[in-house]
């Protein structure tokens, strides 16, 4: 079956999904009966391209990383220059392929999930099915963008949202049939994570962050990260979907980690308890992202470095666990091939 | 969709099984169009009972806790007196249902696997679909067993048989498409995991295991956790299903626990690191289940009391982990729940 792909947004993320798509080509043909043309790129600042026959996108991410842009790409036969994201969506919607897909990969925006939001809602309302890697959608619009997909026969997946490729909202849904989940406590940050180990190591907070950043681990703007905000994100979009909760990140009580924290942490230490940063919620329970002096029991106490876990607390099975204990980019773009296949399993042919 | 079931085997996990169907009726039928008549229970010890019209399963369950047997219920219309296992899925398979599956919960035999081996052979070879708790099958003959399951477009399924209901093998079928493991690492016997717990608190091995033996958690005759066969099953089916090796138990390398653990887990404790009996596997490598010393930083470690967990390498997304916090009876009847929903789920109306 063929599905026609359009990309909006197109850095780290994007770029390395389209790679890992070349890699596992021969492999989506036969065990999926999926063949994959990527018919659209838009990004903010290096410009946007739409061609119905296929782009030759590993090509494009390669002319994006040597300082190029897509506006730089020579006119093919049926080619079309959309002006941004919504154009390139609006003419994946005149496609006719069996299967027409939007992979949203633009940043998250704290405020509002946009533009995110407007893409994912344009692209389901015109009957395209939605993966994403941002967290917006769902910590924002979850319950919206779920029925307008329903109501058009469409998906709209971000397995990536939350600890990158390591099944959450999949495992749920697939795997826990007739569960219900009362609530969750999750480390879900890597960067914050990774500074509270090595500020338990004796390291100062402005220091671990710059190993952090030279790393590659966190962004030149770390806020997002150290305030707590990604964090909050993550814990509106498991609450909306694992919860039924109705939610913004702005509704999450949310702390973040400073130069202050590096005292706390080891005075948690020298009580044999760690500190780390905990994301939660409860049905009627206020969600929060907290600091919080773990004992050493605990599995979150356990985390070192960048791995992530999110323990659930269910009716049926207690209290189960799924761990990240690596991660990286490559993760959070098979996170995107997962809810591609997905997407192929639940579509008859 | 009306499904017959057949229970060969009906001890504690069979009976809770019973019970949990009864108590999610109006979810299954609701959520999963599936109503589920149970018209034959077979045991080993207590009689065995066949109705074409459906068996009331909690009075049969009551009955024998009681110190009844099957033979005493009173013959039905359509009744049938089959004498065991066998004739039970015999009378199943000429059920016209749409859906018919043996419910197969015999008690493990790591000699070679039977009867459960039969039962399952049997069943699917009349067309009809298993599910078991058993790791009997899986640990000793799963390539077989799965190529006959899908020669009859029947499902064989066997969440329940690791870890209890907290989803192993559909973790890696349904939500990790695309993924090969390379390999796995785990906690995955509670007994043992308990005791050595108890150990390292100072306790030593004798009363260790009766405190366990009093609470429920261990059998009268432990010696299939202590001497590490539960976990040997568990591992041979792990490597079979995720690594397409074919072993079986007899095949693992196996350690169990006894007397003179005592000083090494508390020698081990003392260096700040933790004794655990470790099951792994590897592609070309024999798999084993191995008392291993613990640094603190490992996931393993940190699981206490009958806490389960279990590491999966994975080419894709690095180590990923699921963990069972909690363990139980309920547990494993839900996992025979689970499977049953993914049959319904696979069949269309």
């Amino acid at each position: 079956m063929l599905a026609d792909l359009a990309l909006v947004g197109f850095g780290n993320v994007g770029r390395r999904f389209v790679r890992l798509l070349e890699e596992r080509r021969d492999q989506l043909g036969r065990d999926h009966d999926l063949t994959c043309h990527i018919t659209g790129i838009a990004t903010r600042r290096h410009g946007t391209t739409y061609c119905a026959a296929g782009i030759d996108a590993a090509y494009a991410a390669g002319l994006l990383e040597r300082g190029g842009s897509l506006d730089d790409l020579s006119p093919a036969v049926n080619s079309r220059h959309p002006k941004d994201g919504i154009g390139v969506i609006e003419a994946l919607a005149r496609s006719t392929a069996p299967l027409r897909v939007v992979v949203e990969t633009t940043t998250l925006d704290v405020d509002a999930g946009q533009p995110a939001i407007r893409h994912v809602r344009l692209a389901l309302g015109a009957g395209c099915h939605v993966v994403t890697a941002n967290k917006g959608p769902a910590a924002f619009a979850y319950r919206d963008l779920s029925m307008l997909a329903r109501s058009h026969g469409c998906s709209f997946l971000f397995e990536g949202a939350v600890m990158d490729g390591v099944p959450v909202f999949n495992l749920v849904r697939e795997t826990l049939p007739g569960v219900t989940i009362r609530g969750f406590r999750g480390v879900v940050n890597s960067t914050t994570n990774h500074i509270l180990s090595a500020l338990e190591e004796g390291l100062e907070f402005a220091p671990a962050l710059a190993r952090m950043q030279s790393e590659g681990i966190a962004e030149a703007d770390p806020s997002l990260d150290v305030d707590g905000w990604d964090a909050a994100a993550k814990t509106a979009a498991l609450a909306n979907v694992l919860l039924d909760a109705r939610v913004t990140p702005l509704d999450v009580e949310r702390t973040g980690i400073g130069p202050e924290t590096a005292s706390r942490a080891r005075a948690a230490t020298a009580d044999g308890r760690r500190l780390r940063l905990v994301a939660s919620a409860a049905r009627g329970v206020r969600p929060g992202v907290r600091l919080e002096e773990l004992s050493p029991g605990d599995l979150l106490a356990s985390l070192r470095g960048t791995a992530n876990a999110l323990i659930l607390d269910t009716d049926t099975l207690g209290n189960i666990a799924i761990c990240q204990l690596d991660g990286g980019l490559t993760h959070t773009a098979y996170a995107l091939l997962s809810d591609l296949i997905t997407i192929r399993r639940g579509v008859r042919s």
